[in-house]
């Protein structure tokens, strides 16, 4: 007889996450705190009612892929235009910090020789704490809506920047360790990948200019940029070794500025993804882990490298912000958008794994990092994106 | 390293259905006969591009769900108080002579004696036949707009009270082999599963009435009712032995009289559908087969049984629906209606073959069924579902 548990698992994952997030957002909390509690809480690390499945694992990939093809749609491109040299420089010196920062951690803790091996495992766990995942901080940022202003296209520019630059520095990394893998290697794909883009971004562009003109609004187009999202996604991964994630916000890139589609395209992904696929998304982050397996030494460490996952970001990308010229205030709303570390962050460290560049034993301490920075990132935000009387006075006079 | 290769498949699927979908209804065809035909195109039996996951299983899952729930929400409950004894005669008709039907095609290929056992394979041949998949056509009667007219509801009706006798002739059968499963048994489940659905049924739509009193049309609302459907779909399977479909429409029949909120829900239930879960669907019924290992005994077998399956259904329903008053073109309409055999008659068979009671070469002619009774029920209610001039003008009459 088949199986029928995963309806219930899906039903109980969108009551849960739907009720929390209704909580959280009557106590003047981002929903999506309380869709990642109701996650901890069904998995293994509370109730145990629900745990991982292929199944859930590809719906939150398809639930990450669409938070990101919106947030390309979203992008205000003129904008991007102003902020990208900023969003580079806050991207690299927050790779920078972090990657120091973790990796001065484990020597604290672990390191009794300065053996290769035991740097390279150092700077592994420095690694992990380098990518941001930008998707949470985009739903709150899009809750709040202040997703496409100054503020908020630096931190996705940035974001999917870092992105990049962690895939170059994982390469670099892995291949000290894998004769497959080199960093030129690395660096010729990435190359690739933009000129893929470039080439594709033209010609969809131009396709669905025309579809527009000819067809209007009509349903083909939703579900043909979902796919074409879809596709960009699959070959990010697939042909370039970008995260699938990035190809998801390029396609969202290249089609934001047909006006009119725009709009209408993320309307219709957004209920797709409201219904289903973001509910199952934000719970799988907190099903993916079993928090029970930590001892005292390995909690210490866990702490230790939270804390610098956190104020590495914050610091490095405030800094990089900083040199860009934006003002304190601002400087601080951006190294909070940065500070969340997502399934990235859990990729990145499942390669170290597999590739003997980090302990099994370190796992939970990368797992705690990616759930505590994923809870805390919308709360900071909540905090810091609060317009300041200045600022509420500036917009008054502008409007007035 | 991850695969990535289900989203190129959900891609490939969303992109072919609609292009597919596009062309038939671009020759006046319905678009399910398109995306059906896409799925084959994709599937073993041709390109062999897509194979059938667990993902894919799981996702047309709900999408099954999804379209049954909304053509409860669709019900016009005044009519199917009107249409309900009709519909329920309709269906037994329309069980009884497709059960005959198929036990004589298999007496007819391949009964060379008459001893017990021969008997009961036969008769099993005739259960595949007797059920009903309705999701086929409730789509095609929705792009019609037929959906909720007298002849809808009736079908509707009809193939619901069928999937219910199906289950217990199933049960029946079952029993005469498996000493678990008797037919008193399954009565008893199935009245079960009615006083729970009307105790359900009474505080659920309690809720919902108050909620939309209280909040108004929330995002929330539609979240929970789908979770309600999942549920409902659920513990008809877990706890009663009905299949999920039939809790799901009756989840939509419990919410379908609060009139605001269910065009609200059924509004982003479908986009949530017609984005993703219904492509799914519709792609895996072609995928689900490969039809290349046939033998020419076994074809005309096939044939037989499809010429019967697509008969009997008509004169079985058309009959029931003539005792019950229909003109001869709603009889023809309602017998067209029912003449889909889709996932339901692939379990029932699978059924069979765990319990001795079908061969494993006479499971493609199963398919070839569903898959030729799901392609030509679209096509025969374009053709019959036409009004006639008389109809036409009794409707401008109407509405002058």
């Amino acid at each position: 007889m088949e199986n029928y548990n995963f309806l219930l698992v899906i039903a109980l994952i969108l009551l849960s996450t739907k009720t929390f997030g209704l909580l959280s957002s009557h106590v003047h909390m981002p929903q999506v705190v309380g869709a990642l509690l109701a996650g901890i809480i069904l998995g293994p690390s509370c109730l145990g009612w629900v745990e991982e499945t292929d199944f859930l694992v590809k719906a939150s990939e398809i639930g990450v892929i669409m938070l990101m093809f919106m947030a390309g749609l979203d992008t205000d491109l003129s904008e991007l235009k102003k902020t990208g040299l900023a969003s580079f420089i806050i991207a690299v010196i927050g790779v920078i910090v972090p990657l120091i920062g973790g990796t001065a951690v484990y020597f604290l803790f672990f390191a009794e020789t300065m053996d290769f091996q035991t740097i390279l495992h150092g700077l592994f766990v420095g690694v992990v704490l380098t990518a941001t995942s930008v998707s949470i901080t985009v739903e709150t940022l899009r809750e709040m809506g202040k997703l496409s202003g100054k503020v908020g296209t630096a931190i996705v520019g940035a974001a999917v920047i870092d992105d990049i630059l962690g895939i170059i520095v994982l390469s670099f990394m892995s291949s000290f360790s894998d004769p497959a893998a080199s960093p030129a290697k690395a660096g010729l794909q990435i190359l690739a990948f933009f000129i893929f883009l470039a080439v594709v971004g033209l010609v969809i562009h131009y396709v669905f200019q025309k579809m527009e003109e000819v067809v209007g609004q009509k349903r083909r187009i939703a579900i043909y940029a979902l796919a074409f999202a879809l596709l960009l996604s699959y070959a990010a991964e697939t042909f370039f070794g970008v995260a699938d994630l990035t190809g998801a916000y390029f396609a969202g890139l290249i089609l934001c500025n047909i006006a009119n589609l725009r709009q209408y395209i993320g309307k219709k992904v957004n209920v797709a993804s409201y219904m289903m696929f973001s509910p199952l998304f934000f719970a799988s982050v907190g099903i993916k882990t079993d928090l029970s397996g930590l001892t005292m030494e390995y909690i210490w460490f866990a702490l230790a490298l939270l804390a610098v996952a956190i104020l590495s970001k914050i610091i490095g990308c405030g800094l990089g912000a900083k040199i860009c010229g934006f003002t304190s205030r601002d400087c601080l709303r951006i190294g909070a958008g940065m500070v969340s570390r997502g399934e990235v962050a859990l990729i990145v460290a499942q390669k170290g794994l597999s590739a003997g560049l980090i302990a099994a034993t370190e796992i939970p301490a990368v797992v705690l990092v990616v759930i505590a920075t994923t809870l805390i990132t919308p709360l900071l935000l909540s905090i810091v994106m609060k317009d300041s009387p200045a600022e509420l006075a500036a917009e008054q006079k502008q409007t007035a």
